[in-house]
């Protein structure tokens, strides 16, 4: 087996064209086999199998700097970047992340998860090289789906006059996340049809690489001559020509010898370069080629059968569901997703009102801005989007939806930790960063039953926009202990109490067994569930004041939080009691999965038990 | 005087096209005149007069709806619907914005101030027409500035296959707000310089005109004859034409019957148009077209000689002096800005270390990940922003810059309450969404000494990225009574005082006169100005937690603000004493002068007293 042997990049360099294709073949059985048992991205990684390789063999990388966009397309090269041994720990805690993560390895330059930064960061580095003199390259590896990302053209803006040395791999693989969406789908699908005009003869182009320096002009010579050729074919001009980008391709990106002749011709041109690269994701895996969305991320799957467990019923399928039921119902609902229908649970309502369903590409942005316009000519805009990704569209929510007092709905789906994707994408900064805007609401459900009056309380708010926002995965089914006396928040044994238990979301399930638990054990703790988080229900700061002690546990942010919220409502109405707050501090939490990510803040039950028997034995 | 008698677009679709031209001028002479007194954006209003009057002698506003990006082109929309009357009023406290505000007109259809949005919101208009059956218009008005922003391409990307009748004019004045930067400028250029394809004989049209229906259907035949001849003019394809929109132009946009006939050829089109309008920045203000970066915004001039009060020292020019300063002694600093190098005090920087500044363009997403690239190689980027925009970048600033501890600097500008611009450009937020983000330090500096030090110290810092937030304007002589103990705060009258007043930033000089005032009021109230904000300074924990009572003053929202912060560790460390945040609560500022602003939220030193005193009293 090769891939045993490959400590990094160099031995990558030491095989033959056909030990390569040996590899590549020993690779995705690895991919398969990992995947199908830790979960992660696996149609895309499967589609750039030989793109990573032929980088690897042409590029030398740290020095040479390979950025990869979003990181869906990250797994062989941490293969080949010396990772090998550990690749059965991938997305595990303490393992592998499925991303880039700078802290893993040398070879990974840029931390990756959200989409569209791969060519703004590598365009950084590509200047400060430029200005170090430092002749060493930089390569973007972005997916199409990337490119609906304004980010992206934001880059290309300047890339295209920086005259810095950076290589833009674009990987075509027809298909973003759920489905390509858009103009630029549509533009890359005429290349796609243009007969391809690079082609080196591999023969010629090795003959050339013998004498370097020479060797590279001629390439470049060669290169040019093909563009003047290209010219003619084209009446057309090029959409990245024309943003200043050397473009060179389509070419096939399964074909090793082909892939390497290109990365060669592109580290010939001096300026910035547009390589264009077809390939076809879930490439080697039957079943992921038959239905590539369907393994784009999946969470574990019979490697001989290709048959995942059955889909649970989950807070984003409620949700879907629910959504239906109030279009049903007459509410003037549109949906609205930034590429992650499927996963947001809107593939029913996408069928069911195929006019009123809305998938912007991975446009974030967009997407809040646009549901903007909607609601002010009369609709009622859902936006369903992952709380990590929610961050992006900060200032939308803001200048456009809030400012104006639009009455619209943010479906905020992963919301609290996440597990496995680790940093990148945990859903912990939501509840702080709305809290700062002006005018929106906020609630937090803990079941399917707070997730559906929630949903009604937002269809029928007056104005200004509701974040209804719930977790990753099912209800707790310890939450239906809960009293709920009042929608914005529900209760358990507080009558007579002096001290409190208060939470909301995902983490009520824990709370409840933490209260059973210190009654058990002699300890009379009350429970506060909040449902509304924004703006604090005064009954609930009521509670709060008439408490001994208050145990505030969160599964967010400390920093501007509901509990650092509830703090200064209560210093400032002159509560004298104890009070602490168990959230998570000014750090990034790692990956591992979500049981263990609640125990490592103490934000499961038993962590909570501890945490008010210490303080109320002390 | 015509313009008097406009007072709705009815009026003006009744005047003749030499009336029309007599309006231009009168409205030319009325922008002069009250940006001269009231200072505002003047050159890209004078750009935009023919244009927006052939806009409201063609479509019917408001059932057409006109969204103008930005806002710096709306003042003569301002003067054609209804508002002449109150023009003298624009920018002052209860007068009119200098941006468009759906509260002040139901002509201003979505709220103005931050870049590139009016694409995204006005294709959710049309969608939402579109789904009602409504055939009426939308129209985005956006400056090629503005096509820098990513999120234009975001919503170019969905509109090309919408089918939405929505008209896009690209108002090309050739400028951004400082300089246009990129290849689309570069682009647009090669455009300008090519024949223009799209004329209609104003008589010809309007023949066509009196017979509705069959002559839309003509001027649309003639349209679709007229790209047949431009494809074959143009070897190069166009941009937009590659994303789905019908594009139509260059055309003249200071020749009202041109601008007639073009915008009636665009409402024949069934999908979605780009109309390509060439205008003058400062049009008919020979001072202005001499120079129309200095006249973008200003503060007031002579009409007579264009001559402005020269510039005051303020927090941007000394930032931008100091910065210059700290390059001379070698640290390896990069200045980024998004399109405001002159207003945040980057020229003299931008000339002296020509290889390290760049203007990315209004991207401020892009300008975070690209500066976190330059960090990432040795560079040490300070990226120089207005406080509002950097909302912009809340994801990037996340996952780009603090993820991976990368050391840059955030020079926030206009930090606080910014006077006229009103609430779309206040910077009440940075504060808190900062607070958010794991390892981001915060400082600021209530003088300029402070800013000095905060400076050395944010170049000095061992890693991850700190912000360096300041107001608009110049420093108050009264914090020179501070007494500078550490350069994490600063003290006035503290020793031996139960009574602390604890603030920060640019009122610390309001809260000097407080504590004096006090004082010689027989009130004995010491003074804590914080300068590293984030981390909260233990030693100021401990002064605040040995006070009787905490008067806690924060030009910033207080949901999330350095108050709300304090309140939490001072109940969590059992604090017992008095604490009362005075802040800006869950609400949006609207334009006032900073000093009434100030006022109006008891920021000022008569607030001061007056809370303490009441507080004291009771």
């Amino acid at each position: 087996m090769y891939l045993e042997k490959i400590n990094g990049p160099a031995d990558v360099k030491r095989l033959s064209p056909t030990q390569l294709e040996q590899l590549c073949r020993e690779i995705r059985g690895v991919l398969i086999k990992t995947v199908g048992k830790n979960g992660g991205h696996l149609a895309s990684n499967l589609g750039a199998v030989e793109l990573t390789v032929a980088l690897h063999s042409v590029f030398d990388s740290p020095r040479d700097q390979i950025v990869f966009d979003v990181g869906h397309q990250c797994y062989t090269h941490k293969l080949l970047t010396g990772r090998y041994d550990r690749f059965a720990t991938l997305r595990r805690a303490g393992g592998l992340s499925g991303f880039c993560r700078p802290n893993e390895s040398a070879h990974d330059i840029f931390y990756s998860g959200h989409s569209s930064t791969s060519v703004s960061a590598g365009l950084g580095l590509a200047a400060a090289k430029k200005m170090h003199g430092d002749s060493s390259y930089v390569v973007s590896v972005v997916g199409d789906g990337s490119f609906t990302g304004g980010m992206v053209y934001e880059a290309l803006n300047n890339g295209g006059r920086s005259g810095a040395r950076h290589i833009i791999v674009l990987n075509d693989n027809k298909m973003s996340i759920s489905e390509n969406v858009g103009a630029l789908a549509k533009y890359l699908a005429v290349i796609r049809s243009t007969p391809q005009y690079y082609t080196f003869k591999a023969s010629t182009e090795r003959t050339l690489r013998k004498i370097p320096s020479v060797g590279q002009k001629l390439v470049k010579r060669l290169y040019d001559l093909k563009t003047d050729i290209k010219n003619k074919i084209y009446a057309q001009s090029n959409f990245f020509e024309d943003l200043g980008y050397r473009y060179m391709g389509p070419i096939d990106g399964h074909e090793i010898p082909v892939l390497i002749d290109a990365l060669q011709a592109a580290k010939a041109v001096k300026g910035p370069v547009v390589l264009h690269v077809l390939t076809q994701k879930g490439k080697g895996y039957p079943y992921a080629e038959a239905d590539p969305s369907a393994y784009h991320g999946v969470a574990g799957f019979s490697v001989a059968t290709g048959s995942a467990p059955p889909p649970r019923t989950d807070f984003s399928s409620q949700f879907g569901a629910l959504l239906c039921e109030a279009a049903k119902d007459g509410a003037p609902l549109c949906a609205v997703t930034a590429a992650m229908g499927l996963s947001t649970g809107l593939q029913a309502f996408s069928q069911q009102y195929p006019d009123r369903f809305f998938d912007v590409g991975i446009a974030e942005e967009h997407a809040v801005t646009f549901a903007s316009g909607l609601a002010k000519n009369g609709c009622l805009p859902v936006f369903a989007v992952y709380s990590t990704f929610f961050q992006r569209c900060y200032d939308q929510v803001v200048h456009d939806a809030a400012l104006q007092k639009l009455k619209l709905i943010f479906a905020v789906d992963r919301a609290g930790f996440v597990g496995e994707d680790g940093e990148t994408h945990q859903g912990l900064m939501d509840v702080a960063f709305l809290n700062t805007v002006p005018g929106v609401k906020i609630y937090s459900p803990c079941n399917y039953r707070m997730l559906r009056a929630d949903l009604n309380t937002a269809v029928a708010a007056d104005d200004g926009p509701v974040a209804v926002r719930y977790p990753r995965g099912g209800e707790d089914a310890r939450t239906a202990a809960l009293h709920c006396g009042d929608v914005a928040y529900a209760t358990l044994e507080t009558d007579g109490t002096e001290v409190l238990l208060v939470t909301y979301g995902r983490i009520a399930g824990e709370a409840v067994e933490a209260v059973q638990t210190l009654r058990g054990a002699g300890v009379a703790v009350g429970l506060l569930a909040l449902n509304q988080i924004k703006p604090l229900p005064a009954a609930a700061l009521e509670m709060m004041l008439g408490s001994r002690a208050v145990y505030f546990f969160e599964e967010g942010l400390r920093s501007g939080g509901t509990g650092e919220r509830a703090a200064l409502e209560l210093l400032e109405r002159g509560y004298r009691g104890t009070f602490r707050l168990t959230a998570v501090p000014d750090e990034f939490v790692a990956q591992a999965t979500v049981k263990e990510q609640l125990k490592a803040y103490d934000l499961d039950a038993d962590g909570m038990c501890r945490i008010i028997r210490d303080c109320e034995a002390g």
